[in-house]
């Protein structure tokens, strides 16, 4: 009897994914790093131009092993990406949470308390347009979980001028610092508070915009946002 | 009569720092792109590794026109910086925060509201002593102001154990976008809802460390994180 393959539990490492240091904070683990990437929609998107590294803040929405980026058919990085036949686009995509500022006696101690994913790959365009659409709508999922079915869809002149690029979740890690800080014994007693700030995202009372026609009220699943 | 020369107001866009596309949306002033530095202390930092972009989290913290970063000796990118005489590391750093989920009656139109910073520079090694410690306050103080002069200073080992790298801000550009969605006015009798959500960062109440010294109480400046 035969069973469809499912997906293992942890990515495997390589070479560059396996850090030169704090390797007791790296995970490969496909829950942790699925669990950072859904908890987030501003990825940082990095790719080399003219041989120079360029960073880039950008959205991205995730299916299964895929992450998808979006942006216009004019954007460089998207420009760079070729066609679904061309090489591809090298790219470092790395999305980061942070929870905490951890304070500690000595001033070398202190660190900050985050969670982090870091995707390598080659990102490739998206032609085909069920794809396209399966993409875009898990972009907008990814930062209002339930808006894409409840928005205009994209109608063809918009699909066109949209370019879409995905990347493989094949070569990831994911990188934690969780607890308090990690002080040397002998300053323990020095007079100085040591602790942690808890820092976190949240959201404020939503604006409705100017041009709004009466009588509609923000949807339910905007409370859902925490 | 000779003045002391004083920076300008504004720095020189270069090819690399004029976006393609949502030009309005560039600004090159230079108290706009010290305020949105200085609003955070989470960078993500670009650097090619054999032809690849790598992207990582990390700390930094400015003193004028110069950006400090810091790490273990051991650490990839800082090795990679080289010695104060050698060409140094090209990189990329970028700074993002996010004010606002856009949500447009279309998919198309959705968005967000964001305020960035994109560095393109040389990343260089710090030798020397005294600017290795000034860099090493102002990264404690980006973080919580006031905090550098309230913990124990770092010991000669300490200092020896973390490289200091520095990146002129000279290529240097900040982004954002305001207000509400964009929508088609053919849109805005749709029956959907459209504003903006804020999104901000918070920080909770402080954690004593486990081990803290009794009648330690947490210091004032903690108090003007917003």
């Amino acid at each position: 009897m035969e069973y469809a393959m499912s997906a293992t539990a942890s990515y495997e490492p390589t070479e560059r994914t396996v850090p030169t240091r704090s390797r007791d904070r790296a995970s490969y683990d496909r829950a942790t790093v699925h669990a950072i990437l859904d908890e987030g929609y501003v990825c940082h998107l990095g790719f080399v131009r003219d041989g120079a590294p360029v960073v880039l803040p950008t959205l991205y929405g995730r299916v299964g092993d895929t992450l998808y980026l979006h942006g216009s058919t004019g954007s460089r990085p998207l420009r760079m990406a070729g066609g679904a036949e061309e090489p591809g686009l090298p790219v470092c995509v790395t999305v980061t949470h942070v929870d905490g500022l951890v304070l500690a006696r000595s001033a070398f101690h202190h660190s900050m308390n985050y969670r982090s994913v870091v995707v390598h790959g080659t990102a490739r365009q998206v032609t085909d347009e069920t794809e396209r659409r399966t993409a875009l709508d898990a972009l907008v999922d990814h930062v209002v979980p339930g808006r894409s079915a409840d928005s205009r869809p994209a109608d063809a002149k918009e699909l066109a001028a949209t370019a879409v690029i995905k990347l493989d979740l094949a070569e990831v890690s994911a990188k934690a610092r969780t607890g308090g800080p990690n002080d040397d014994a002998a300053d323990l007693e020095l007079p100085y508070w040591a602790g942690v700030v808890p820092v976190r995202r949240t959201y404020g009372g939503v604006v409705p915009s100017a041009d709004l026609a009466p009588g509609i009220e923000p949807p339910a699943y905007l409370g859902a946002l925490r």
